[in-house]
């Protein structure tokens, strides 16, 4: 089956099944991360207490592990869960926010790496070249490095590590190790407001939830939010910026078809 | 004084006094329910630290104690808040989020309505039927439990636990132990929102911030929710979506009259 | 220069170098934080975990500590950040939010501005008054106090202080002890939004990041929130209220210019 097909039957799998996301996640985007999940047709649950994880976990299928503010609590349960998730199988998805930017989100991504081997990483070009031990600029949770080689890194690094590396940035870039897919959907705008990668991330999420091909699953999360900004931005009207957008980012998403999120994906091979 | 009498003066009264409700929450929806008191008239204010929610709660007209994101530190601070409630009459609306779920979230709302006696509790059918002893099916935090039943098991419980009962669903049920009210407003896009059961909740906590007739307090709150669902949903045009719905809920609250709120209510009785 | 020129000035250097303004802040508006620190022209991080903020801080160009929902763990990180920033001399901007409504806000609001004597404190009335050692009346997190008298309150407290003190209310006053700023932009339905006030000491925040004048960067942070304010509600039409609003403010925050801050803003001096 192409990939478009895929990403379409996909869609349609999230929004006949609503699989359960569960979020260990940060307290910035949290609400927004909830609402897009919904949005595509997905459940969200947020939970983060090391007493219940393992248990919500049970009823998942999928889980996202956000360390945009980690703390010793959430860290902890983040590891709970995930040993839970990797023990039924639930695919683990993790969104090493900041990761460089600190030594404690350094270490505890790596640590979530190693005992977790999430099956898919979604970060920024400065994230992912810090987990593939590259020298990188740093500020704060955002991007400075360019995106050069950026199809080389992934690539290597989702061998290396044996699961789905996906770059989001002006170009995307996913690889399973493997393959290599490029995506130019998207629009610069979405760089200027908060969580556009942490939703990102739950989208990649939710579409792992209804499929073992986390490969595809993570082309579609990301082309999701990438037609869903170009469609948001479209609609903007003179005086109109990132709060207007942002509710038109939901709409877009919840409004997104599988057979545009198929036709529309501007997706490319190296 | 007839029900629809009451809950205009309710509205009325609430825009008049401004009252303070104290909320310990959730991280996921706590912007949603600040927001959506304050577009009633109301005052919220969050606070969850132990040394500091007992002397909060005594500006407070209401204290709204809601376990979507539990732990131990907040299920502490809800049990020395709600002592301090008990004390000073000020009434304690529970939202059980995701009760059977987990044991956590089971065991924390027996305690807490064991310990505190909450005037209301607000849930949707699955969470309730968990306090009511009965078997249901639990995925996460939303409600898989068909309604079959809701106006017995809301009486029942209610009157077992002497408190409001409120069950929101395709039809909301209010009851305190010997009325049972059915409230037939809303629509079913409230459902792909985060947080509607949380801000219902706020709402109706409001409503209890000046009365004590908590039933009638219920009544309004989720008569106020169901409105202004509606309101919101029917201004949606082609392309709009729930991103777009969230801020016209809000709107919708604000723009709320005591008269509409009065008038449009769709209330039965059995 | 004229303090028309110097914001102006500032809000150009805000959007070239797009300061890195590190928050320890409260989770009910967060989001709303970052969003409006993004829609400026800087870049937000939220991190607050005992372990990282020192190194986080070392990137960042202000650091804006608000207490609205304290806790022990995160007082112990704005301490250490604080202390950090004052090594480096990263401006400190504190939001006392609710302080004389519990001991703790009040001994740690006093605690933070003894030890970490901070360049700028914005708050509202009823928290100035506080700190200044008056009697108020309190009510949860909202000020009761009016505004009598609040030239001479910033002036004294500022130069007791040593720092910039920022009062919002219907008009706003900023003191360096020895200036005193009359502003009287806005518009009171600011007040019906939660987190405007937080958003404003964010936005003080990021102008306190590309310079060192804190007088005017004060300035120029408060006639920002008010000219967004007031663009926001002349856009809104029938229907429509604080939903709608929020996201008007954000756009308006985001399509503010240079030369617009500086024109439109009504500044008097006393």
């Amino acid at each position: 089956m192409e990939i478009r097909e895929k990403i379409c039957a996909n869609l349609s799998a999230v929004k006949e099944m609503n699989p359960l996301i569960h979020h260990i996640t940060n307290y910035v985007t949290v609400n927004d991360c909830a609402n897009i999940v919904l949005a595509l047709g997905g459940s969200p649950v947020m939970a983060d207490e090391l007493d219940e994880v393992a248990e919500m976990v049970g009823f998942a299928s999928a889980l996202v592990l956000n360390i945009g503010t980690l703390n010793s609590r959430t860290i902890a349960s983040m590891l709970v869960a995930g040993q839970r998730a990797k023990e039924l199988g639930v695919p683990v998805i993790l969104d090493p926010v900041g990761v460089g930017a600190t030594k404690l989100r350094t270490n505890t991504a790596e640590k979530l790496i190693r005992e977790l081997k999430p099956e898919v990483i979604r970060g920024n070009m400065s994230e992912i070249k810090v987990l593939a031990g590259l020298e990188v600029a740093i500020k704060g949770v955002d991007s400075l490095a360019d995106e050069q080689g950026s199809s080389m890194i992934a690539r290597k690094l989702a061998s290396q590590l044996g699961c789905v590396i996906a770059i989001t940035g002006k170009t995307d870039v996913v690889s399973d190790g493997r393959q290599v897919c490029l995506l130019d959907n998207g629009h610069r705008i979405l760089a200027d407001v908060t969580g556009t990668g942490c939703m990102t991330t739950s989208l990649v999420g939710t579409f792992c939830g209804v499929t073992n091909d986390y490969f595809t699953a993570a082309v579609a999360g990301i082309i999701s939010m990438g037609l869903a900004g170009e469609v948001a931005q479209a609609s903007l009207r003179h005086g109109e910026g990132i709060g207007t957008f942002r509710g038109r980012l939901l709409d877009s998403i919840y409004n997104l078809t599988p057979e545009t999120l198929a036709e529309e994906g501007k997706i490319s091979y190296e």
